[in-house]
């Protein structure tokens, strides 16, 4: 995997990295595939807005289909249809989000699955083993990731589990897939630090924040951010994840993140939120009712371009699967022209204006 | 409307008519996109499968969003950016099939809407009012749809209300919509007759067989489809209504009816319900879990050509929206190619065999 910057403006990056499946061009928003499929999105119409890496899944996938299903039907890309780059995660943070009981053992946690109450565990060696199954093209450490609040002895204890995990999935590591440490250490500075020493020292082919957007208040999660960024070596891609609030996106970007995935515009899609250029607006809103123009005039996407905000109305409150679709397109073509944009305004130094003028309006 | 019979095997017909929105060949298969939408589908996707006219619901749009709304958005076409032919049913059939509570009077029907109790009023000026609104380019008369089973005496009651109603939508009838008439008669052969004799009197621009497929057994609605397709004139468009089933829409041409409808490939798609060329399939099926294969070998669709059988499973049993898009497009797809083939063989003498073929598979 080649990593280039290709402009700074002060910490803010806009790099390039080459996969063997092609270029991603950052700052990176990646779209959730959980299931292995971006709700309510073909893969043909995620290319046309122009999404360059998408994120799926480890632990949904595999308790569903399962993993050496996915292997046996050709791998992640093929399964999906979709042959740009994808990240796993490691299922950790499912693991430790959505299952009601764990166990965590020296060499993994036992859990039980949220779907029908099965017992698993997983440990570095499965999540390796798993995310190698599914083919992904940048798979992750497993890590420990504490809930908030976490005292600081928890923190510690975790963290030092996560340095571990992640050696033993470094000595795992499959040639043909890059592999990202993650960086832990709840909301402690010192921790923090610690944890990005360790994990860099193993050394990987990107970094991580991970444990944040977990509850904190906002804050904290931004001194984190600026604390992790600047921790994590200049020359590798830098992943904030399941950060996806734009503002935060922006805060994440300004301290020196690359990468981001958030399942915010495509939920919020589903419930009928939707991004604007004027801020966000809820659909099914009365006034919208007999409303001929477009959902966002400034916008270029399908939705935009086809269908009146009294239709868009109408077929959200009438549940129609149509609108989900629609609602979606318009989200994610949101989410990753703002996010080409950013990348335009750090390439031509104007970042600090680009922040401002979205904070005003989101 | 131009409509030209362009071929005749025995009574099967192949036909075109001529739309101000485009050209329709039959028999034709019109998708129900009840609320404005083809459920699950985009009007791009619809025409690149070949759909040349679709149907939408007077009953349901009246209620929601409002034919009012509808009309300031532009009409129906605009509505759901779909500018080929659209068929509107004239509500007729849902309030007597939805509605919880109705009263009929000799100038129209009172109902109770099935969304949320309120009391309202169709009738044959409201009807064409609605339709007219809606912009549709083929109007439907209100006609009284008996349920099954109905004794001699209230069918011809119907019958008598449906002939009135019919000439009152005749005097309402707006120069730019077509309007078809309606028979109905139950499963009285001599009600039938009489009913065509009455409708045909009035002078309609095509004709429908109403009132079938309403629980009756399967033999009494194939007798009636056979007593009331040669009532029919010859020179206009028959239309079969809500009828679906391939081997009814077979015998239904093989009668000499041209145009159908039904949301059985959409709602079948939706339940995980299959068809192929080897007959349907439920793809929830184990067997499915690693078959790499497509839905049908022989099927050009985008489903097919895209995505392996266990994917489709996996999807469905996941719940997600994908999964309904996909299986909408090949049932539908299976559908439109179903009706081109029957086409075909029609303008080749060969629909017999066609006909034999397929009721040994489905």
């Amino acid at each position: 995997m080649q990593f280039n910057i290709i402009r700074t403006d002060s910490n803010a990056r806009a790099c390039l990295f080459e996969t063997q499946r092609g270029q991603v061009k950052t700052p990176a928003f990646l779209p959730v595939g959980t299931l292995g499929t971006v709700k309510a999105m073909a893969p043909e119409e995620l290319e046309d807005m122009g999404a360059e890496m998408i994120l799926c899944n480890t632990y949904h996938l595999y308790l569903r289909p399962g993993h050496e299903v996915i292997s046996s039907l050709g791998g992640i890309h093929r399964f999906m249809n979709w042959d740009r780059p994808i990240l796993s995660d490691s299922g950790g943070f499912q693991v430790f989000s959505l299952s009601a009981l764990r166990k965590i053992e020296e060499n993994g946690v036992h859990f039980k699955s949220h779907l029908d109450g099965s017992m698993h565990f997983i440990g570095p060696r499965e999540a390796m083993d798993i995310q190698s199954a599914l083919g992904s093209d940048i798979a992750m450490v497993l890590d420990d990731c504490p809930p908030y609040p976490s005292s600081y002895e928890y923190a510690q204890e975790s963290l030092k589990r996560t340095t571990r995990w992640a050696l033993q999935c470094k000595q795992l590591k499959h040639q043909e897939q890059a592999l990202f440490g993650i960086i832990q250490g709840s909301l402690f500075q010192d921790l923090r630090k610690r944890s990005a020493e360790e994990i860099i020292d193993i050394g990987f082919d990107g970094y991580a924040a991970g444990g944040l957007s977990v509850g904190e208040p906002k804050e904290e999660m931004h001194e984190m951010i600026y604390v992790t960024a600047p921790l994590l070596p200049h020359d590798k891609p830098r992943y904030l994840m399941g950060i996806g609030d734009l503002k935060d996106v922006m805060l994440g970007v300004e301290a020196g993140f690359d990468m981001f995935d958030c399942v915010m515009p495509t939920r919020n899609a589903r419930n009928g939120t939707l991004f604007t250029s004027k801020g966000k607006i809820s659909i099914k809103r009365e006034e919208f009712k007999a409303d001929r123009g477009p959902l966002d005039p400034e916008c270029g996407c399908y939705t935009c371009k086809k269908y009146s905000r009294g239709y868009l109305r109408h077929i959200f409150l009438s549940k129609e699967i149509l609108s989900m679709r629609l609602n979606t397109i318009h989200n994610l073509y949101f989410y990753l022209h703002f996010f080409k944009d950013m990348r335009e305004s750090i390439k031509e130094g104007t970042f600090h204006s680009f922040k401002k003028k979205w904070e005003a309006i989101l």
